[in-house]
Order: C-alpha cells, then structure tokens, then sequence
C-alpha cells in the first residue's frame, strides 16, 4: 500500500532497502501486525547474478515462515565438494571428496538459487500475511533525528524525506552495464514471468509520480540498502577493513566440457594459472568463480572495464587445462575485488539500524553474504515488533548489535584466511613456503563448512540468553546483560548434551500425542513471534516425573503466573508464550486428557488444543526420532527449555524449574497493564464440555 | 479461452465435467499440446464437502505432475486407525490401532484434503502448462456421432452443441441446499480467496453470454460428468448394481469433544446404536460418518428431506456414549444412502468415453471414490494423447476399458463387502450369527487398507503390459492382446523380484551420477508423456555388465533403432522413450562420460545431459535406497524395464534385451514418417567439444 499520495505519514518501522534483508524484516513485520513501510530505490527487482547459495540454517528460517519448500523445489542442491589439486606434474586431478553440508547437523543442505526467486518468496508471504507493499523507485533524500523524543517508545524521533524518483533513475545498474554481452534473462522467463506482473504495473504507476516528495515519521528505521548504504551515511558510521589484491571473474552459463565434475561444487587449484570454484546452479547453469592473473597491489582498485567474459573463460580455460571448457549461453557475469569490512557501530540509539551489506562485506565465494544479511534482519525483526506491541522493555534491542556485529566480526576473519588459501598458489612440496598447503586448504574448507552452515551461530551471554561469563566478552562488546543482577539467571546446562544456549534449537522428529503424526520439532517453532517454553517432561509413567510436570502445570495455570501476566487480556494463552510438550513415550502409554489442562488448552468454540503434545517414539513410515537420545536428555529427569521467537535457545532448567523460568522473563518481559481490569480467560474453568 | 464466440469449433479433445476427473484429463491434455476444451454446467468449483481422502497412489501421482508437495502440505495426515468395539458391557473401548497406510508400500501416506483445494491444484498447473480454460456454466445439448469417420483417426465423428447456462441453471446444487443451516465457508477464506478471484471472473463473463450456443466438431469426447451422467445417457449406457438399505448421516465439524481418538481416523460400533468413522481433517475440522437408525428396506429411496444436522448429532452422540460429543462450528453436512454400480460399457467405438462416477459409484467411506475417478482419467489421458500426435496405433485405447472396468468391479466388490461388515451389528459373541465379527471386521479393514492405497492395481495382459494369460481374463472381458501374435512379448519377471509387470512402478532412492542427489526413482518418471527403458545396468566395473550395457547403447544409437524409429525427426531423443540407467554402484567407482553416449545424450548448445546415469549407492544426507536389493535385482546381471507414462510397468527383461524391447514397441508405436526424409539428430557424430 503506498501511501505517497498523503504529505506526512506515520509508522512503526521504515525499511530502507528491499533486498533479501530489508524483505525478511519486512516479512517478519508482516507476520507480526507492525505498522511498515519498505522503500527501494530500484524500479524492480533483480533479475540475475548476485549471490545464491542459501545455508542450511537460511532454510530452516525460511522453513518457519512457510516457503522454505518452495526454494529447496527450485533449487540446485549441492552434496559434494571435490578438491582439485596439481599433481607432481602440475595437472589437476581431483585429490579428495567430502560432503558439502556436514551430514546430521540439520534436515536441510545447502542449495543455490537465483536471488531474484528468493527475493519472490518473501514478496509473496508479506502479500499473504499484510498489506505491505514495497515501494519501488523511491529513495529516502533526508534524514532527521530527534534524541529528544528517543526516550519514549511511543514517540516518532525519526523523520525522513522520501521522493519518487523517476524511470531512468530507477533503472537498476545491472540492467544498463550488461550490454548485450550474450546475456538474457530467456531461461527464467518461466519461473519469473507469471510472478512479476504486479511489480511491473506497480514500478510504472511509480513512474507517473516522479519526484513527488512525502515525509514520514517513523518511530525506528533500518537501513538494509546495501555496501553503499544511504543510511549508513546519514548515521556517519564507518565500515572498517580493507581490499585484498586478489581480482575474480564470476561467469553463470550453460558449460560444454569435459571436466568430469561440473555438476559438483569444486574447488580447482591449478599450478601456476590460478584458482575456480565451480558452483552448479539451477536450469543447467554453472556458476564459476576464476581468478583473474591482473591483480592490483597495495589494495588500490582494479579497473573492471578492461575485465570482459572472454578474458575470464581464457583464464577458466587455463586453470582446468587439460580439461576443455566452453559455453553457448552464459547468463550472466561480473568481476570482483575481495573486500573485508565491519560497520563500527550497527545503530544510533536503538532506534536507527543497519543490517546486512550496510556493515559487512566479504568475497561471495564462501556463499554467505545474502544468508548472514538476511539472518540479520531475522534476529532484529521479533525484537522490533515485541518492543512496538509493548510486550518488551527495549533494552533487548541493544542485543541486535552484539549478536549480530560478533557474528560479522567472525565472518570477516573466516573470509579473510579462506580468501587467502583459495588464492594463494600450491605449495610445490613441504619446502616451498611461499605456496598454500593443499592440505591445510582442505582443513580449512572443511572448518569453513561448519561456519558456513550458519549452524555454529552462538549469542553471548545476555538477558535473551541464560548464561553464564560476560556479555561483553561473548558478544561486540556491548553490554547487554540485565541491569538488575537478581533476574540474571544461569541455565542448567547439564540437563541436556545436545541443546546449547545461544544456539538455534536443533530438531528431531516427534511424534503429535492425538494423531501420531511426525514432525521435526522446527516445524512446531514457526516464526509467529511466540516465545516457546517446552517442556521435556520426561517418562510420564513414572510418578515423580509426573508429579514435577504436574506441578509445573500448577503454577502455569494460576492467574499470576508469567503465562498470563505477559498475555494481553482477551487473548488466547499461548499467543506470547506457548508451551509445548514432550514427553519421552511411549506415545500410546499416556492418553492426552490425562494431562494438566494447561498442556492442551480448551477453547470453548474449538474444544481441546490437539496440538500442543508430543512423543518421543517410533512413527510408522519415518522411523524413531529419537530426540531424547539426540537432545542428550535423560527421560528419568526431563529437562524445560526457552526458546526465542527466533528458535535460539535461551534457557535450560530442570522440567518444574517454574521460578526460573519466571525470573528469566521478568528481566525483560512487560506485564499487560489491563490485566487487572478485565476478566482473565481462564481455561482450567472452561474445560466442562 | 473461451471460444464460445466462434459458430462452429474443432478439437482434439472435449472434456464435459470439470470434477477431478475431468480435471485430471485436462491437466495430461495441458501438459502434452493437445487441442482441448473441457465445460461443466457448474458455475463455480466446489467449496466444501464431498469425498476428500487421497490414497498415496494418488499422491504419487500428483507428484509426476509436480503438485504432491501442495496436496501434502495442506492435509491433514492420517497415520492411525483406531478401531472401537462393545466390550462385554457393551460399552465402546479402543481395541486396536493399526496404520492407516501400510508402512513401506509408497513414499506418501494417505491424507485428507478438502476437493476445492486438489480442484485448485489442477487448475494452477493446466494454466501454467496451457492455455486450456474451464468453461463454467456451458453444458452439451445435443451430440451426433458419425460412424462412418471413426476408422479415420485424424477424423471427428463427434458434434456436440454446448450451450451457456443462466446463473441460476448454474449454480451449483450444493450451494442451494444448505439454506444456513450453520454452514459457512469462513474457515477457508485464507486459502480459497486469492485463488479464485480468476475463476469468479470468468464466472460472471460467462453468465453475460447466457443462452448461446455453438457446435463443437471433436475427435475424442470424455464424459467426466458424474453419477447422472448426460454423456452416458447420450450413448444409452447402464450403471449396474443396486443400493444397500442403509442410511448415513456426514457432519464436518470442529468437535468439542472427550472422545480420545477424534484425531485418529476411527471405525467405532457400538453395540446397539450403529456405526461411527472418523475421519480427522485440516483445519481442525473432523469429518464424521454416521449410520442413521432410519433405514429403508427393498432398496428403495431413503427420503432425505427428514435428515437434519442435529438428528444427525444425535446419531453420534447415542453411538459415541458414554463420550460426549458437540460442536459450534459445521461446515458442512449431508446424508446418503450407499449404492454400488458399475458401467456396462466404458466406451463407444473408443471415441467416446466415460470416467469417474460417470461408471461407477459407491460408498463414500473408504476415501476411494475421487482416486478412483481421477485414475481414471490418469489412464486414459496418456493414451489418447498419443493417438491424437500419431505415436501409438489407436489400438492402445481399447485398454482404457479394460484396465479400469476391471478396477471399478473390483472396488465395488471390496466396497460391497467393507459397507455391510461396517453397517452391521456388532456380534455378542461367537454364538451371535446374525451379528458382525469384530475380528473379521479387522481382517477386512487391513486387507481393504492395502487395496485402498492405490498401489495394488495390477493391470493384465495387453499389448501395453508384457505378460503371460489372457487378456480378457486378467481385465474386464475386453480382448486387448496384440493382433499380430508375433509381437507378443512375455517379460522375464524373475529377473526382479520388486517390479511387479503390470503394476506402478515401485521407488526407491538413487543417486544421480553427476551431482550426487538422491531422488526417488518415481521423481525421475514425471507424468510427461514419455515412455522411460530403466536400464539397470548392474555392477558396471564388471567387465561383462559393462560390455552388454555397450552392446545395448551401440544398438539403441543406431540410425533405425527403436529410439530413432518413434521420435519425431528434429526432436530431442528422449523426447517420446527416454533412456534412464541405474547401475549398481558404488557411485565413484564410474565416471560418466565413460559411459556410451546414448546413455547421457550430447547437444551443442548445452553440453553433456548429466540427468540420466544414477547410481543406487549410499547418499551423504539420506541414507541408502538399496534400489537393487528392494527391486530384486542381481546386480552381478541387472535387468531393464519399461515403464509407460503413467508409470505402470510394461515389460522386464535382460539388460541387452533389446530385441524383446524393439518388438513390444513395435506392436502398437507408430514410425514417424518423416524420418527417411531428414537429417538424422545423432547425438553419436556431435560428440567432440
């Protein structure tokens, strides 16, 4: 919906930017009910190119938002890396194979998919979920900030001009520099065509109203607009870091050759001629990265324009000799310089924010950029929206930047030594030390293939996350632990082996208590902004675990217990915080209306909630989950766990650890304030049929 | 398109009834370039109620249309049956659970999904594949049949009037019997709306037209136009059979509810008060099968207009006691009373055709009767293509009456037997012989699971299926054999223990030889019109494998090999019998491109095809499919198969079996006249890069 029509508009959030960052947030805004806009300076999105491939923790975000199946559809997937090293002789020869995602650490692997589709999947969920619309062609041209009014949450200090510009302006850079070079976008006119009609009728009504002006006031903004940020410029903060001397060539085609291992992903060190990473693609392409021979030194810039596709296919060609190589098609293709930069600060005041390309850049090659941008605007999104509906104090949005500058600050020092190994020369032997040590390549990738997954992603210590050493030291530097030591709580880490506070919940399959069906427990933490609290109860044949989680029922259920403190009146009781359960099986040991009612909740319109408990067991057709075993959690014990709107894990605690678990929450959380006035919706006394 | 404009019209295919039958054929017409219009008297599609189970047959089916995953995601799984009885008191107790689908038959699992979504789904995917359209509101008035132009196969012998209806002519039925009797269709606005604006449209454009009529000249006609057929009638066919004398009530509600199993697919009996099923649906909606106390006798007319919801209910409650059961929310609701029949003739000259409950109906309850109908529909629609491009004699055709008169007698056989143990009272005890054996009850329930699947279809002989008997015998009478003895093929089943000739051809998980993906074998077999010869090659670093593997590529990429003979000159090679190898791994112990060309075909423009050599071997993510040892098949030996394109299996035989392979073909493909005249597109000589 846009709103340019009216001189002067007010919302919650202005997103600056719609890449894959600046849509996450707008899709987590989307879901959340958070007055948006989103605003982006190019007439429509991009077509080709730019960076694809999507880890695995990427797949499982967009899984909780409903649309991971649709890219892992349309996606390449990747399975196997084959390393490619100069033999005695100087040939390549492929010296070893290792999978490209490490097996078990996730449901999904790797894949690559062209961005424009990515950018199409978060288009339409915020379609399907708001009435936010990106406003394309319109570029934000002042910025004003008032500290006075950053105080109150409620309060607009944030005023930006926006103006609408005109077509030729708009026109993306990528579209106006390829001319002609045998690239069109014909191979995706399929998958794209049906889906962008909107856009292009949008873009051109955008068009009819150039240069109209509009001020919005928006209470926080993000500036997701990229390595050249305009945000980032009005904030006066400063990326750090420099340019290597290393120059690539990147060419997307269809290959004709005989190189035996082009529909794997490779890394390719030639002797003397340079390295290529082969990553395949969707629609038969294959994307390759080549190091060009012209380099720069002293990290000054390469000239690009003397860069051309038969210049990069000559060196591709010299690097995989003997192998011939050659192409019919190419799609797309550019050439980069590696450059290594961190944002100094990642927001003013908690209430302008930067994110993705706008504080990191790094080489594409390890295929993070888009995921570590986009899993930025994830982290921020929830804490946003919990701070704007007034069910959090915001202080938990100084946990943005410590969570998520640490996480660029490791990305740019993994970058920098894989950068570094993958375009250094081979070492002829142990003595020649000039060289890079296949060896030591390999370990690395393989290192970098941990990293890369997004899997190993682990916030510091904070008052979102229960535990123990200093907030400081684990994060950026920010301090984030809660200003009231009696509510910094420790998790229990003991309790269980497989789930780590500060990572992302890791999944197995349960099986639901009413009808047997599996599902991975991800699949159950859908990002709708609930907090989750589940509760590992254990075998509940044996008394004593019954009994805990029965009193722990107990507690849930009374009328000033956090469940119903932090629930807005009228609401239902699992919309802030939902408990989930699982008990350790056998599923057929216990019938679900044995159990507290708090664990199944009775609507009086919709009878019982079927859908809030779970067994550890075997299910018919997908085989034993086993997440007892997995979780590392003993079922004569149990174990309770917190978990963030964004599935890291927040706490660990014994299963009945009720005062804990409260104490956690009160470090943060806002009592509804109409909680007394009106009456509570108690399910315990609705429960007679 | 609508070309309703036009006096008078020619088509390849006209398709009256728009259900999922007709649907499914005009998906297959949508995806194979035929010329095809398909009309229904309706004015808009379903919205709520009728027969929504979908076995996992249908579900594969879906898949090689590339829309299982919406279908899949969408339902509800049904995992369980619980099945209740009287205890001695003669009070209803659990006394067993058994899968609802038998583990290990098929990757899906049956599921339940309301008709306007799978409705939905066809439409999507014939409008994405062509420019076919559902002409609503337009039905046939009068139909001609020539005779005399059938032996022509290029002729139309059929003219039919269509005519377009009023509004009120159209709207369906349904709609106006429910008269707010606590029926809304709310719950599915977030999935319907988007979806159907389109069809709203066309809707109202086509009311603007009512009462003109046009003459439409066709090929082929199919009536898919349900239990009161007007196609049937025009050819003066009989449905044979009878109704039972029970009545049954159907209520979708959401259940308020203490009954345990409510999520669980049921079969209750009570002791005195008749028979329950449970059938849980999405949404949280259950459907519930009630037998109705009022019965007729004779097999006389039930008289529908005294059953209401809350007699209905009361129904459920009396059975379901001492559980109590309500609801505030229905959706829908109707009552039947089951009737078994089946067509007499299924065709007329094989120029007419009827599918779907057209010829044959039956009880609702075992969630046969949309599969049934649309795998009707899958049958036929392959067929006729191919006779309307010139690949296949028109002989094929008469198979369509065969294979599935045969199943449809064979369903109300099983349905007959299902409908009166489920009906009847339950037996006291071993004395009681008027009454039910539980036990028996069961037995026939899991045998009836089996042939509820799907996957049990066994087609007979015929000169598509390459087995010994007769072919009148193993169908519904029709003599379907090759007239020309010569060209009788008899497959060697013992080659494969796995593959049942005549039956869908099972899946197992491969890996592709180039990338190292794993895929179901049945995800290689996409519902494209393409015949597939699976070579499973065996262990190919076992000289002997390897040279009869040669031996058959050196025969296939002969000028005047079978391949050659029955593609279209200037077409791809694969375009109509495409050429899949699965060798026995490992997956590394082979290079692909030392494989003979045919087998992994080169073009010009794109290179080597790296999509059809697979190895059955250990995938990094998903384990192993073990495809040799569930196929049954020696991989020291190997075997080939032929698999229609609707992925029945057609022949199995030795791997360089390739004078069986070339005389089953040649029993009813057609020579594709042209090729004399052209160049041959031989992939062999264009091989150098």
């Amino acid at each position: 919906m846009t709103n340019l029509n009216q001189p002067e508009d007010h919302v919650d959030v202005l997103i600056v930017g719609a890449g894959p960052a600046g849509l996450m947030l707008a899709n987590w805004m989307s879901r959340l009910g958070i007055k948006t806009r989103i605003v982006d300076k190019r007439s429509t999105k991009v077509f080709s190119g730019q960076a694809d491939g999507l880890q695995c923790r990427t797949l499982e975000i967009f899984d909780s938002f409903d649309f991971a199946h649709r890219a892992w559809r349309e996606s390449n997937h990747m399975l196997e890396i084959c390393l490619w090293n100069p033999d005695k002789d100087g040939v390549i020869r492929r010296s070893d194979r290792i999978p490209d995602t490490i097996p078990g650490i996730s449901r999904f692997q790797q894949v690559v998919l062209h961005q424009g589709r990515i950018e199409r999947f978060f288009l339409d969920s915020i379609k399907e979920h708001s009435n936010i619309t990106v406003e394309r062609g319109v570029m934000p041209t002042s910025f004003e900030f008032d500290a006075s009014k950053a105080a109150d949450v409620d309060d607009y200090p944030i005023t930006v001009t926006l103006r609408t510009l005109t077509e030729e302006e708009a026109t993306p850079q990528q579209q106006q520099a390829t001319n002609g070079a045998a690239v069109s976008d014909g191979l995706f006119r399929s998958n794209l065509a049906p889906d962008d009609t909107d856009d292009m009728l949008r873009a051109a009504e955008l068009n009819s109203r150039a240069n109209q002006t509009q001020t919005v006031k928006a209470k926080f903004m993000v500036g997701c607009d990229g390595a050249h940020s305009w945000v980032r410029r009005q904030l006066g903060f400063n990326l750090e870091g420099d340019s290597t001397d290393y120059i690539w060539g990147v060419l997307d085609i269809i290959p004709i050759t005989d190189f035996p291992d082009i529909r794997m992903r490779c890394a390719i060190h030639s002797a003397n001629a340079g390295s290529v990473m082969v990553i395949p693609r969707e629609n038969k392409l294959v994307r390759l990265y080549i190091q060009l021979q012209s380099t720069v030194t002293g990290g000054g810039k390469a000239d690009r324009s003397k860069i051309t596709p038969d210049m990069i296919l000559k060196s591709a060609q010299r690097i995989l000799h003997p192998y011939k190589l050659d192409y019919s098609y190419c799609d797309w293709w550019t050439a980069y310089q590696i450059g290594q930069r961190v944002g100094d600060q990642f927001s003013l005041q908690e209430r302008v924010f930067l994110a993705g390309d706008a504080v990191h850049t790094h080489s594409p090659k390890a295929g993070q950029g888009m995921n570590v941008s986009m899993q930025d605007a994830y982290n921020l999104g929830w804490k946003l929206a919990h701070v704007v509906k007034g069910y959090s104090d915001s202080a938990i949005l100084k946990t943005y930047q410590s969570e998520r500058r640490r996480i660029a600050q490791d990305l740019i020092a993994f970058d920098y030594r894989f950068s570094r190994l993958f375009s250094g020369r081979p070492a002829k032997d142990v003595m020649d030390e000039e060289g890079i040590s296949m060896e030591e390549f390999k370990m690395a990738f393989q290192k970098g293939n941990m990293f890369a997954s997004g899997i190993a992603v682990d916030y510091g210590s904070s008052l979102l996350v229960a535990k123990a050493g200093d907030s400081g030291e684990q994060g950026d530097g920010t301090d984030v632990a809660s200003k009231d030591k009696s509510l910094r709580v420790v998790s229990k880490h003991y309790l269980s082996t497989g789930i780590s506070v500060g990572m992302r919940m890791p999944s197995f399959k349960v099986l639901n208590q009413s009808d047997a069906r599996p599902w991975h427990l991800q699949e159950l933490l859908k990002s709708n902004g609930r907090w989750r609290v589940i509760i590992f109860a254990g075998n509940l044949t044996n008394r004593e675990n019954f009994g805990r989680y029965s009193q722990l029922g107990e507690k849930l259920s009374s009328p000033t217990s956090f469940l119903r403190r932090y629930t807005p009146p009228g609401q239902p009781i699992d919309s802030v915080i939902e408990v989930l359960t699982v008990h350790a099986g056998p599923r057929t040991s216990i019938e679900l209306l044995d159990l507290p009612e708090i664990f199944h909740p009775y609507s009086e319109k919709q009878g019982w909630d079927y859908w809030k408990v779970f067994a550890d067991d075997q299910s018919y057709h997908e085989g034993h989950g086993k997440a007892y075993e997995n979780y590392g959690i003993d079922p004569r014990r149990g174990a309770s766990v917190i978990v963030r709107p964004d599935q890291y894990v927040s706490w660990l605690g014994e299963v009945d650890d009720y005062e804990d678990m409260e104490r956690f929450f009160s470090a943060f959380m806002k009592p509804q304030p109409e909680l007394a006035q009106k009456e509570l919706p108690v399910a315990a006394e609705a429960s007679t049929l």
